[in-house]
């Protein structure tokens, strides 16, 4: 299911259809995931989700695999079923090999933890940690 | 502040002492942050994270510039302000560019807005995403 | 499935069947959810939730609606699959239309995400918002 | 502070100052917030961020009072400071009464509560549930 | 600060004044938190609130001092500082040592870490979890 | 399914089968959680993991059964779909009765509660509240 209902390419308004196929073009597939097809029942989210997100993921300082770890890496924190599934996929497409991965769910595992050791000790924050880029 | 007050290294037990000094010697610095003199009031806790994120954090499949930043992703993701500014500063320290930094905010902040948004639309998980690595 | 089952009216406690009839009343309808037909299991916290959110959930200074909208927000955020569903389909019965539901949604998002920039960046707070009711 | 500090006016690039004259503009404003001098570090960052929440914000299906509310309760479900402290205030700008703020309070409290009982007594999603627009 | 200021019990409406004198007595205490005298500002929530609270953390099937924990824990897991302070300081009085304390933190830790885990591998839940309570 | 799949005892390797028999043994079963196969497809995080858990939930100055509460209220907290299952029941099987059960689940609800009023009424910590344990 999904709230609204997908929206498949036949039946997509111009504007939709037109994102589809940036979709498709831009990513060398040819298929579009759930996520486009629900949000496409509003427009102009889904214009404004994919222009982001292809502003975003692709290379710059950071290469698209890590992009794509880190896109892992919240989702799993965050517990979002949807996005756990729909971005280890893509890392793995991206090159993230089964070792990769593992270590990062053992860092997301470890951040997790320490974020509450710290935040349940109340740990003041070190005055070495306040300008780290000098500013 | 800290809940339990920070042990110092003056102040600390023999197998606090030993602690501190494989951080000293393995981070090749001269200063225990304020997280380990937290949990040092609990010698258990402190040998077990310590000796758990030296051997998460070094390098492996993945470089450590790369786990930090996964780090600062996950601290950002759960609102943890010490171990923003401590691992901002980390990364920092390990390579991180400005740069760097931006690109992974970005990242992170993205993805914490298609989580909500594929949670919100309810979408269902795409079979070709149930077997990213065919098992 | 639910932890404890669900109660059904004809094998409830007087107490738990009063609840029940006050929902069909208060709600105008003729089925009780299994979020009440679980927590039954517990008259007390049956009785106290009902009571509590009969009395949130009511025209005030915001009308049920805004309400019944605020509570996806927040279901969406805590990535809570049996509230998202529950109060959505609350939300469309109160008046929510599509249009109204993607807007919801748009700002859920942006708001998960502008929340994790605002953290990652580490931004102090304006000394303009410190007194927002001149407090 | 601010990890990369702050970019007034008098020293942002030109197509910084751009996006800033643009927010003091829609906003009736003569003030540029702590969050967007953080984020001006990163031009794209900022472009991209502010061409989103002028679409999202502005009216539509919701006015804006309720799109400033939604953005209130999610920050307060995510413990974001910075984000609770500038939505409030601009919730109240935008016309919230203190009586407004309590009961939206009162909403985002008992929601998650509730996200809890849900997710604890492990309720399945009843079928009434599923199609709440018909499709 | 606080959004709506602080209600002192001079100032304070007569419904307001019986809750604060129903704290100080049910509690043995003669200072009122400034949790309360926030909420105050809407005497429906402060009243809902407390009795609800008197409710729920008074001696039953769970003694005082393990509610208390379970207050603890969840606060550090949303990272909310007010909470972390005040049920920290409440569990103290209430009996908790600081090895309790320090155990409290290992366990609230590890399951941040192990949530995680499970969730990242995509773990599905065995059958033998299904119907705990053997309905 | 699981992203690596499950790791039976009989496909194990040497030191994942060691990590198993210990499982077994501590904990007087007979059977090994899909939570274990999963991650055993990374030795290492199957080591650290379980000799982690082993440390963590022995009894000390909290009993095993406080603690397997404890687990619950943060995996409630998280959502966590996968460890309410697995630590409600384990709860159950260390001691947990329906009536403590019911108990928890309030203490959690009203916890995730007045962490967001906390949040959202912008309320500054006590001083009584800083140092608990007189440090």
């Amino acid at each position: 299911m999904a709230t609204l209902g997908l929206i498949e390419y036949r039946d997509a308004a111009p504007e939709v259809r037109a994102v589809y196929e940036d979709i498709l073009e831009v990513r060398a597939t040819d298929r579009i995931n759930n996520f486009w097809k629900a949000i496409a029942n509003d427009a102009a989210t889904l214009k404004r989700t994919w222009e982001s997100i292809k502003e975003i993921m692709r290379p710059g300082a950071l290469d698209p695999l890590t992009k794509e770890m880190i896109y892992v890496a919240v989702s799993v924190t965050n517990q979002c079923g949807y996005c756990i599934a729909s971005h280890t996929a893509a890392a793995k497409k991206t090159g993230m090999t089964s070792e990769m991965f593992a270590e990062l769910m053992a860092v997301v595992g470890m951040a997790n933890e320490t974020n509450r050791l710290a935040a349940g000790y109340q740990v003041e924050i070190d005055e070495a940690f306040l300008h780290p880029f000098g500013v």
